[in-house]
């Protein structure tokens, strides 16, 4: 079947005489995860895994993926005649390397300049034109022979009243128009689906756990427009937008429009697709889209609205605990079945909207694998023994949560509480953090990870991403990262109303994984004349397992943290639990 | 004698038909200390300070300082006609704003292209030729009416042997070379002083404390060219730069030479005089100059040497505190006599070569003020109470030091005890630190500042710089800093070699100052799946004054390290110390 595909293809290739044709696993709009109707490279490859490249040539193609897939891959291309390149290893070609040392000057290169950011398209040209291949880049060759493909996206719309967003279309319009004069911008493109989401305060199911509506915009200093398929829009936003004096056009009208600008234009290059930004004939001024940071800086509404929908999962998650622990060992469960029980617990909350992702619930050695994933079919039986890790979140009206338990199933190993014990000394000394304003992620990163160095272990991901407000849980540009990675965009000033995850944890393949993760908000602390100092406010309350934690590896003024973090657990979630819920909670969240 | 001075040079400004004469604070290399023949705007103002800009108009003058020098510069500027501009504070002009809305299109702004660097002259070419003034850059105007200009520094240079620098003159060319083909470089110029003494193996005394002697050098991947005043050349350096085929010129041929340059050509334009990189036609390779990372990662020998300075220099400090604890209160002693005395004791080394800066010896509350500096005529009484802080260090034949200790002369308050310790806190969570490869400074610096922080507290400076060896006692690229501010580049990788301080402090104005100031090298540690494990090794050995330690503030953790840290100035200083001197040290180490 991919080898039939990839010979549809090539017939497509030969007419249009592009000699090598690339693939990626992108949507129009750099959105993280993608609708089906995107899916060209799974569908043309097989491969399922949720980053990728594929590079077609007329009589040999490769797939370019990293080593969260090493395993998954090989299966998955098996017969397809695709051959596996394991990106970053030594010895892997980059797809540039392959592409131009298998054509000869004078031939094409092509992909659909709609699923290529202008930044990694300008590297294209350069690599391929300087190696004598040119480039063709306006047509969708998968589309041309993918007969059953998925519609697009088109979930009714809602919009996302102002007691969520605390602000109208007009108050952003007016944000956003500063940004652009700031910019000496007379016009802005916006393509990111959770940049227009804010914007306009608008809402809906395109992608399973994202509730943004697949959409461009422009906005100049006089106007503003939104497109988007208009058959979707609800009365509400409708109404709104008129009323905000918003033009409404087809979704595929911007290709038309953005030609017609009035220049400079503001785009962002890391994100906007290149087919737009390269038909803009005006001058550009690029930068890092002024949204973005408008929208990581929650306003009071959005933060007040955010501390509700984390104590309704607070509760959610507390509940599934409770149910955990007096079930356990008595009636069986899997990984699947328990992630399904507090998807339960969840959607019994009011406003409930959607699962922020799909829930990770790892068993015992599973829990190493970052990326671990069970099915119904695949999964482990729990036991009351070791830890079973938790990972997931919510939607709800008021806002997105994201939170990681690491549940004691029943009898642990010394090791298993000394790394627990550990993990939690790291989430704890960057909860407490006090920081002078400037800092950035990478500066507080250490805090978190230095307790786990300090033993030549590392978790080898990042310590904490931005959270999006009923929208991406994963949100650029504050994060607590150490390494600068310019293209990942999560380093910024962190600066009061930013929400991210806190999320250190301890990895050991084929033994244990163990994840402490709340979220936190910053906030404004104690101005003198060092400076204005800053702090953590912390949004996720549900009780970290005391079962595994021994006090004697932390230092007091932890100890003094995590009795202060229980009794307010006790506060918070009081009001949603039944009795016998209650007065386990009580006695869980005794000081240590 | 200021007026005449400026009515002097506006004489030569009209000769010239320049309107505005721009004067800084620099010689022609970016030397950090500038040498007598180059203080031409502490000439031209009066103004001492060791930051400042002067900008001489026709009608007027302006001098832009920093906020060290806010209550000293308004002295020191009276009865001059120039005005202060208190740079960085809201309401003052920048040096452009000043002279674009000083003069009209089509007039004229002067410097000595030498004193600028190539990226400052730039953004005044770009600033200045937006507002239609055209710039002179060709003439030193001070330089024709100082009549009584000092000589240029001209001291005798010496060689500096391979049994200390590791490395012969070749072998350096050698790296140097390497590098220059990785830029695809044919030529490179380099222009810092401590760069050429580095790769040339040369040194002198040209500058207070600065054992470097002034010159220039060109390297293409045939040869090597070394400008200096040729008189100045010591037998041996002779002998061993015609052995390694280096040509030696004169100081001033640079200007002609670099023209003849074959392209590409390798400058550093941070650092790079603007006359030099803008008489260079051929193609620029702009860069870090590389001899920068060469020269921050010691060789075995430098740091084993440096080991041996380092022993020197603690056993002469130990000496000074153990005659500062028997004398205070018994021999009348100021700020300025203890520093001296603190000399004597270095100069009794072996090998000892110069200070490796003005000691800072700051009693009290003076130690508050984080630039004192302590005259003969000018300084306080020393007493039998509170601290006596005590910055300096010594340039050896082995290598140079820094050290800052907080000496207790006598009964200290609560507040002094509980500070001290806290700021020790500091040094100390950094001196531990277990970090992976590709860390930064500023990924680090919050274990030392985070612990002052915690208190709302900050010390406003870096917590540690980069240290040469017999060469600048501040040295880039590697440094502890929480902000990055790319003109100062001290944020690089921190590698295997690399020196650099950890001095930490508390400062409160009118009551106390405190600091802590080890040296330490980066050394490797395990190397496991998660990458290469890094920690610092300490090379500073004096105790901390345990009179003013209250071990109940501090974590175990923290006392395990100040024990053993104790344990081994004992172990490392005894060999230098008399009898009554190592009884003390022995009472003074044993363990919290």
């Amino acid at each position: 079947m991919i080898k039939q595909r990839l010979e549809n293809l090539r017939k497509e290739m030969k007419k249009e005489g592009v000699h090598a044709y690339i693939i990626p696993t992108s949507d129009f709009h750099e959105t993280e995860q993608v609708a089906t109707y995107f899916q060209a490279r799974k569908w043309m490859s097989g491969f399922t895994g949720s980053a990728g490249v594929l590079v077609v040539l007329l009589d040999k193609a490769a797939l370019w993926t990293d080593g969260r897939y090493f395993i998954q891959a090989p299966k998955e291309l098996k017969g397809s005649t695709i051959e596996l390149m394991k990106a970053g290893m030594e010895g892997t070609p980059t797809i540039v390397e392959y592409i131009t040392s298998n054509l000869k000057e004078g031939m094409c290169v092509g992909f659909d300049g709609r699923t290529i950011n202008a930044n990694d398209a300008r590297k294209y040209e350069q690599a391929f034109g300087f190696h004598g291949l040119s480039l063709k880049v306006d047509e969708d060759l998968v589309g041309r022979i993918w007969t059953d493909r998925p519609a697009m996206p088109c979930a009714k719309t809602f919009y996302y009243d102002e007691k969520y967003s605390g602000r109208t279309i007009n108050e952003k319009l007016e944000m956003v128009r500063k940004e652009m004069k700031l910019a000496y911008a007379n016009s802005y493109v916006i393509t990111k689906i959770d940049e227009i989401a804010w914007l306009f305060n608008i809402r809906a199911q395109d992608i399973e756990h994202v509730p943004l509506p697949l959409s461009y915009a422009t906005v100049t200093l006089q106007d503003a427009t939104l497109y988007i398929n208009q058959s979707r829009l609800d009365a509400i936003s409708r109404a709104k937008l008129v009323q905000a004096n918003v033009c409404v056009k087809d979704y595929m009208d911007i290709y038309e429009d953005c030609m017609e600008l009035k220049g400079p234009v503001l785009v962002d290059p890391s994100s906007a697709n290149s087919k737009i930004v390269f038909s803009i004939k005006e001058k550009l001024v690029e930068m890092q889209s002024p949204v973005i940071l408008l929208k990581a800086r929650k306003n009071e509404v959005e933060l007040a609205s955010t501390r509700i929908a984390h104590i309704k999962d607070g509760v959610a998650v507390t509940k599934f605990m409770y149910w955990l622990k007096k079930n356990i060992g008595k009636v069986e469960m899997t990984e699947y079945s328990a992630a399904l029980k507090l998807h339960e617990f969840r959607a019994q909350q009011p406003n409930f909207f959607d699962d922020s992702f799909s829930t990770i619930p790892a068993y015992g050695a599973n829990a190493a694998m970052m990326h671990y994933h069970a099915t119904e079919e695949d999964c482990a039986t729990l036991k009351p023994e070791g830890f079973f890790l938790v990972d997931s979140g919510g939607h709800f009206f008021e806002g997105t949560t994201d939170i990681t338990r690491t549940f004691v199933l029943g009898p642990t190993t010394e090791e298993e509480r000394i790394w627990f014990t550990r993990a939690l000394r790291s989430h704890i000394r960057l909860a407490k953090a006090n920081f002078l304003f400037g800092c950035k992620g990478f500066n507080l990163d250490i805090l978190s990870r230095g307790p786990l160095w300090d033993y030549d272990m590392d978790y080898q991901c990042g310590t904490g991403h931005g959270v999006g407000h009923l929208s991406n849980v994963h949100e650029c540009p504050n994060g607590f990262r150490w390494r600068i990675v310019p293209e990942r965009n999560d380093s910024c000033v962190l600066e009061e109303g930013m929400i991210q995850s806190n999320e250190p944890g301890v990895y050991i393949e084929g033994v244990l994984g163990i994840r402490h993760e709340n979220e936190y908000v910053v906030q404004k602390g104690n101005k003198n004349h060092y400076g204005q100092f800053m702090h953590l406010e912390c949004l996720t309350f549900v009780p970290f397992d005391r079962e595994a934690i021994d006090p004697s590896l932390m230092n007091q003024d932890e100890i003094e943290w995590l009795n202060n973090y229980h009794k307010e657990c006790v506060e918070k979630l009081s009001y949603g639990l039944e009795e016998d819920e209650l007065d386990w909670l009580k006695e869980i969240c005794k000081p240590l």
